[in-house]
């Protein structure tokens, strides 16, 4: 029934999850891929958990009337509060989002350092930090490989956002507004940081500067990416190498800003850009 | 037909039209108002005119269903792109908007100076800048008022809004981020400068530090309130003293942020607030 030519479905609140469709395009070039964008009501991260439900549960309706074969959940503030949801509505077809697959790629780090007590920095938006996935997932996760469970500390960081959807992605302003969130974070002395939003890997240099020499810095897009290759192989749903692999891109807002600010994340000409009214995508009307 | 007993409707993407409500209540304390904030899908400085007049459109279908006696647009970009559909939509009801009103409150204070060539600086969203309300506004203003043109230099501060809704008002990164955007503003050496976001009193400080001395900083509430003040008194629709005066909130996202934030800004505990779903104020459907 379901077919490997079939899309795969990828979205955020607006242009951090292109991190994500980035890496994935990169590394499963020959899959369809529909990224929905919904920037006419982003940022997600200072919304109520209600509030985003509502949101990603429109955008998962519309993914799935466009028969996706699989749906990846680019926005932390998303998965954080409606990643259940999604996997709901859209079963049988697999979801995967961002908050369980950084989790994975941070115990991995974890293991590697061998250290006796481990300590692990958590960024987020408000909303992410607030619904206390991260801590709550690492002990489940960490239960499962019968690891100790690391020390923690989260920190929200709400200009981040801002900051990277403006384009100030380093210098002294990005220095400054990462050293104002991350002081605390620095007297910590983590042994890695998971970057909990899909903006923030943009500010990478910043975010490092502010953070002693040495911090791993982890971010979700190449674990989300090889746990999607993979689900593809096992159930023989990848797409075979003769498919003409378009990404087509539906944004809430306007098509021209989506373009001029995607640009300079995926350095490359946007084609098949669309508009979506996604007020439509409620139950029962897709 | 229309009593005095009617509310005025108030509305705003978020928290910055409390800085108009505020002086509102001050100085029409028997006035029944209905504050909309649309938090659900603020911010609107980033969004496209379309995006933002379909919103604007929506809660001004919610107001005329509550029977308001009077709607002021207390958001810069919603009056910038939406102020025209307001009028239309709420005809023959009166909209007050707080750019013409900013306008004219700059324009009073040219008058004052008494300069041979005035130089006004207009800081607004991105969305408010790109429209060119403001020194098209100036334009025709002025020539109502047989005045010179003052020459104009406009600056879009997108970290503003994110900024003043994080809380950070005032210290040393409200400074740095004023600096970052206002370093032409100061070289341009402006007589006045028009705050064209309602969000942005709230950094009257930070940004009159990165200005030179003396610059004065127009808003646009003092000129709203005295306008409403009087359309009422002519109109005869001023509430009569007797009446209870009733704030009531609606909001489209989380009445508990709401509460969190506006109690810093009105400085007061608020009763009335209520959820509001903004989706189902499409035409027809009120």
């Amino acid at each position: 029934m379901v077919h490997a030519n079939q899309p795969i479905g990828v979205f955020d609140s607006g242009i951090g999850g292109l991190t994500v469709l980035r890496e994935l395009r990169q590394a499963l070039p020959d899959e369809h891929l529909i990224y929905v964008g919904d920037l006419a009501r982003s940022p997600y991260g200072s919304k109520s958990p209600e509030t985003v439900k509502r949101y990603a549960s429109q955008i998962t309706r519309y993914l799935l009337s466009r028969n996706v074969k699989m749906i990846i959940v680019a926005c932390n503030t998303a998965s954080a509060t409606a990643g259940e949801l999604v996997r709901q509505l859209a079963a049988p077809v697999p979801v995967l989002e961002v908050v369980a697959q950084g989790v994975e790629a941070a115990l991995d780090a974890v293991a590697v350092l061998g250290a006796k007590e481990a300590r692990v920095g958590i960024l987020g938006t408000v909303t992410t930090v607030t619904s206390g996935i991260y801590p709550a997932m690492i002990r489940i996760l960490a239960a499962g490989r019968k690891m100790a469970v690391p020390l923690m500390l989260q920190k929200a960081c709400p200009l981040f956002v801002p900051l990277a959807e403006e384009g100030i992605w380093e210098g002294d302003l990005a220095d400054r507004i990462a050293a104002y969130y991350l002081g605390e974070m620095k007297d910590f002395h983590p042994h890695l940081v998971i970057l909990g939003c899909t903006h923030y890997p943009l500010l990478r240099g910043a975010i490092a500067g502010a953070l002693p020499p040495g911090t791993s810095l982890i971010e979700s897009a190449p674990a989300v990416v090889q746990t999607a290759g993979r689900i593809l192989e096992e159930t023989g749903l990848k797409a075979p190498q003769t498919n003409g692999a378009v990404t087509e891109y539906y944004v809430s807002d306007s098509v021209d800003t989506f373009c001029r600010n995607a640009g300079r994340i995926l350095d490359t000409t946007l084609d098949l850009v669309h508009h979506i009214d996604l007020d439509a995508c409620e139950d029962g009307e897709e």
